[in-house]
C-alpha cells in the first residue's frame, strides 16, 4: 500500500500519517526531501486492506490510498495504469513512436562521433548514444575519453539536433555528466549499484537504466524503484541481454522481458540488440523481433569503422547497414500499429 | 571434411576411401545402410586440408569433398548453402511462407480436437499438433491417450486437411506413431535420446526435434546430424525457450538462436512461443518477434477451453484470441518479406 | 497425500478406495502391475486433510495413509523419514560408508577395463563404472562397444568381485544390460526418457540416476518417483554438473543439491566429479568437497592413459592419481564420521 | 607481457620503455600515481615472445619481464607463483590457516553486534563480519545504521580484538569507511563497479572482493585485477554464489571456482555459503565443502536472533549452530592439512 500526500501536505499531517501506520504494526517509509510525498506502507496487512484505504484516505492532507502488492510500487502498473511518456528534449518514449538512439559504443573522436551522429540522423535515429565513461572489464582496456568526450558529444548535437544518451558510472560524477547528457544511462554492471542510482534519482534528468546481465526482471523494477522513490520519474528500462549458458552468442536476448515489463511496468522499455547478441550480423533479426515484441526503442551501436573501434566493433553496425535496417524495422513497427 | 561418393558408388571404392583415410591417420564414418553414401572424415587435419580435398577428389566413385569445420556436417549451410525446405503433405516449410502449427498441448477428446482442427484452421494455420504420448514431469500426471489419441488426431486431419505433428517418446512406438503421424515430434526432454534419433533417422516421416532446455543450439545441431546421418534429410529444427535463472516466465525464449542457426544450417527453423514463454499472454508479443527475427515457422498451443485443459493451460490461447494473433502475425511476415 | 494398502489388498478394498477419491471430486492414482498398491491422492485437498487421513485410514485394506504434500512422493522423505540403504552385491549405499565407483569413462578393450579395475579395486574403490553404449553428442565419435563391453565389464568383476555400474539408453535395451549390469545407470540426457525410467522401474538390479544437466533437483526428484511408482525403490541418485553461465568449467558442480537432497529425500546420493568439472585437475578438490557436504559416494573416471581415452581424457583421472585421491577422500570421510 | 621497473626508476627510462613498445606496433599500459611501475604490454605479440623479453630485459631501470598470456597479469600465478598471504591485523589469509569471518549480515544495535561477536569470537571466529551500509534490493528495505554502524563495529572491536570486515558501496564513502574497517568489503553487485574498485586500489585497506552473481570467474579475477593495478595487493576473492535455473537455493554455490581460482591466482579465496545457499540449513554442509575444496577462508552470517533479523535472517546460523559447525570445520580443516 502507498499514500500519496498532498503536494502542499503539511509536516504534521504526514507524521500524523506515519504514526497511524506504527500504531497498526506496520513500517511507514518516506522518501526525505522529495517533493511529492508518497508514504510506502510495509509490513504484512493481512485481510484488513479495504479498511486500511479508507482509514488512511480521510487523514488530513491524504490525496489518495492505493493498494499495490508488488514489490515495487512506483514503478508499478497498479499505481500508473498508463503508459508513462518520457520527453527527451522534444523526442517521446514510450509513445506511439518506437524511437531508435543510436551511435559509437565509445567516443573516440570528434570526426567519428559527428559523422556517424549524421549517418545515424539521415537514417532516422532520433538520438544519439555514445560513451565518454566506459565501464570495461579489463583495466588496461580503452576506459573513455571521459570529459572531453561529453564535449565532443555536446558538439555532435549541436550539428544534429539528436539528444544524447551517455553512462555515468559514479554518483560523484553525475553532476559533471548532468552538464552535457540528456539522458544518464545506468549500465547492466551498475545496476545494482544503489548509491548512483540514488544520485541520479534526484537528477533533472532522465535516467536509461540497463538491466545487469545476471539481474531478474524483478531486480530491474526494484532498481527503478530507487531512482523513482527519489523523485525521479523519467526512467526508461533497457533490455540489454542476460547471461546463460549458451555460448553461440555473447548475450542471451530475454525477448520474453518485454512483454513481462510491458505488462508490470508503465515505464518505457527498450531493446539493445548490440549487447543482447554481441554480433553485429544478427543485429537486424534481434531488433525487429524487439519492435515486434513491443519495444518502446532500440539502442543500437554504430560505427564507422567497426573492425577499428576501441570497444565493441564486433556487435556494431556499419552506417550503411544500419540504414538498411532502418527501413525493415519501419516496415515491422508500421505491422504493429506503431511508427520509427 | 566430407567426401560424397556417387549413389552407385561400388563397394570397393568406398573401402579404398576408407583405408586411404586411416593410410593418413585419421578416421573414416561411414553410416551404414544409408543409401547415398557420405564418409566424414575425422580427427585433426593441420595444414594439409587442400591437399586432401585433390587427394580424395580424384579418387574412384568419389562425386565431391567438401572441407566442413563445423562439428555438425550434413547440418551445415557449407554442406548445403540453400534453405532446405521440406515439404509435407503440399505444406512447405522453409520457404517463402511461416508455416503456424497449432493446436491443443494433449489430445483429450474428439471433440475438442476436432473443435480446436476446425478453429486453428479457419484462423489461417497449415498443421495440426497434439499430443497422445506425453512426457510430464510427474508420473502422476496424464500421459496422454496413447494410441486411441493417434486416431483422434487422424481423425481430425481427416476433417480438415490439416497434416498432423505429433511427439514419439520411444524408439520402439516410432513404427505406430509413423502410421499417423505427418511429422515425428521429437520432445525437449527427448533431444539427446540418441536411440530415438537414430530410429527417427531411418523414418519415412519428417522430423521437428526441439532444443532441449539446458541445450545450447550447437548440440541442438548435433542432434540433427544425428537424424541426416541415418539417411533422413526432412528435419525441422524447433526452439522452445531454455533454462536461465529468470524467474518471471517458465522458460526464456532464446530469440537470438533463431538468426544463429539461420546461418549454421540449412534446415527450417520453427520457434514455440507457449513453452518458451509458458504464459498465454506473452505468446502473442513473443511470437511476432519470431516471425520478426526469421522463424520459418511457429507452433502455437491452442485450446477450447484452456482453464480446463489437462496439461499446460497456462500457455494455451483460446481459438479467438489465436485468430487475432493470426491478423498480427500476418502483417509482420509481411513486413519481413514472407506471408502467412 | 498416498493411501497404502496392505499387501494381499482384494480388488474390491481397491476399487472402494478409488471410489471414494472421486466421490470428493479427487483423483487416485494407481500404478498398474506394482505388487505393493500405493495409491496416489491427486487435486486440492483444501483443509480437509486431517478428515481425510482418518476416513481412508479405516477403509478395508488399508494399511496406512500419509499426508505428503511434496509432487514427489516415494521419494520423499516424509513419507520414508530413515535413509535408504540399497544393497549391490553386498555394497551397501547410503549406509555409515562412503561408496567409491570407480573406472573408465568407456570399455575400449579387456586389457584396459581389467587393468583399471584392478588398479582402483587396489586403492579402495567399491564398485566399477564404465559404459559399454555411450551417449555422444556427435554422430561421428566412438560409441562403445555394445555387448562386447558388457562381457569385458562382466569379465573385470571376475576377475576383482568388483559389482558393476554401466549406462542403459534404450528401454528395449535393459533385457541385455540387466544380464550383465549390477547397477543401472540411467544418464544425464536421458534423466526425462520417461519410456526408460518407466522400464527400469520394473527392473530388478538398482538404478543409479543421474541429473540433467538443465534439470533442477525437484526435476530429478520427479524422474527417481517414475522409477519407484512402477516398484523399484533401488535408486541412487547422482549429481554431475548443471549448465550455467561459468565457462571455465565444463559444468557447474552444484554441490548445494548435496544437502538439499539428502533433506528431501530418503535415496543416496552420489556425486560425479569428473563430470561435475570436466577437468581431472579439479577432480580431487570437488571430490572432497562431495565427501564433505555429505555425499553417500562419488563417481570417478581413471583411465590408465587419459590422453589417449577415446572419451573424456580430459576429465580421467591416471590410477596413481586416484590412489593419491583416495587417500584424502579417507581422512575427509573420517573428519565427518563416516568411513571409505 | 608486463614490465616491472625498479621501485626508484626514473621518468624518462618509463618512457623509453613505452615508446620501445609503441614502435613495436604494441600499446603500452601505466598505472598513473602506483609507486611500483608495472607497465602491461598491450596487443597482439605473435612469435617474437621470447625475443621482447630479452629485449626490454636489458633497458635502464627495467626489474624484469614476465610473459602473462593471461587477461588478468598482476593477479596470475604466473607472475606471483607463491601464494599470497595476506596479514589483517596479524590474521594471515592465505597461509595455512582457514580463517572464518563470522557475525551478523547487519549491524542491528551494539548489543548484538557484540553479543555475536563474543560468541564467535569463543567458537573460532578470527574476524568479524558486519554490515553498517547495506545494499539493498529494495529502496523500502533496512538500508544499514551507516556510520554509527561503523562505530559499533569498531567497539565490538574493542571488546574482542577481532578485526572487521564491513562493506563500502561508494566511492566517497571509502574514506570514511577505512577509518574503522579492517577489511573493506566490495560486494557482489558493486564488483564491477569500477569507480570504487580503482579508489579501493589506493586505500591501504585489505580488500575482500565478492563475485557477482552473474560474473564469470574470468570476471572477477579481471575486478582483482583493477584494485592490484592501482597498487594495492592485500585482495581477498569471496565466491558467494551465482544465479542459474536452480530454484531449490538462492543462488548456487559454484565450488568449482575455488580450485580455478587457486589455480589460476595466488590471491586467497573464502567462500560465503551463507549467501551461496541462502537457507542456514544448508550453511554446514557448504561450509565444510569449501574446506574440503581448498578455500582459505569462509565468511558466514550468524545472528543471535536469526528469525528476528533486518536482513538475511534465513540465511543466519544461531551462534549455537555456529560453535557445533566450528568444530566439524576443524577437523574436515585437519583432514586436508589445515588448521582453524
Amino acid at each position: 500500500m502507498i499514500i500519496i500526500m498532498n503536494p502542499a501536505a503539511r509536516p504534521e499531517s504526514i507524521k500524523a500519517v506515519e504514526d497511524a501506520i506504527r500504531s497498526l504494526g506496520l513500517r511507514p517509509f518516506l522518501n526525505p526531501g522529495v517533493e511529492r510525498k508518497v508514504i510506502a506502507v510495509l509490513g504484512e496487512m493481512g485481510l484488513r486492506k479495504a479498511d486500511l484505504v479508507e482509514r488512511f484516505s480521510i487523514m488530513p492532507d491524504v490525496d489518495r490510498v492505493e493498494l499495490i502488492s508488488e514489490l515495487w510500487k512506483l514503478a508499478s502498473r497498479t499505481y500508473h495504469p498508463e503508459d508513462s511518456v518520457i520527453d527527451v528534449c522534444g523526442v517521446k518514449i514510450g509513445g506511439p513512436e518506437v524511437v531508435v538512439m543510436a551511435g559509437p559504443c565509445s567516443v573516440e573522436s570528434e570526426e567519428q562521433t559527428i559523422g556517424v551522429a549524421r549517418a545515424v540522423k539521415a537514417a532516422g535515429a532520433k538520438m544519439l548514444r555514445g560513451g565518454a565513461f566506459k565501464p570495461r572489464t579489463s583495466p588496461y582496456s580503452f576506459q573513455g575519453l571521459g570529459e572531453e568526450g561529453l564535449r565532443i558529444l555536446a558538439r555532435a548535437r549541436e550539428e544534429t539536433g539528436l539528444p544524447i544518451v551517455t553512462e555515468v558510472m559514479d554518483p560523484h560524477e553525475v553532476d559533471l555528466v548532468e552538464q552535457y547528457a540528456d539522458v544518464l544511462q545506468i549500465g547492466a554492471r551498475n545496476m545494482q549499484n544503489y548509491s548512483l542510482l540514488k544520485r541520479v534519482g534526484s537528477s533533472g534528468r532522465a535516467v536509461l537504466l540497463k538491466r545487469g546481465m545476471g539481474s531478474k526482471v524483478k531486480d530491474l523494477l526494484m532498481s527503478a524503484e530507487y531512482i523513482l522513490s527519489e523523485g525521479n520519474h523519467s526512467v526508461i528500462l533497457c533490455e540489454r541481454g542476460i547471461t546463460t549458458f549458451e555460448d553461440s552468442t555473447r548475450n542471451t536476448t530475454d525477448i520474453n522481458a518485454i512483454p513481462v515489463l510491458k505488462n508490470w511496468t508503465h515505464l518505457p522499455v527498450v531493446l539493445d540488440p548490440s549487447h543482447s547478441t554481441g554480433d553485429w550480423k544478427l543485429v537486424p533479426a534481434v531488433a525487429r523481433a524487439g519492435v515486434a515484441s513491443g519495444a518502446d526503442g532500440l539502442m543500437i551501436e554504430v560505427h564507422n569503422d567497426p573492425q577499428h573501434a576501441l570497444s565493441d566493433g564486433m556487435q556494431s553496425l556499419h552506417p550503411d547497414r544500419f540504414a538498411e535496417l532502418m527501413e525493415s524495422l519501419r516496415a515491422v513497427a508500421s505491422a504493429v500499429g506503431r511508427s520509427i
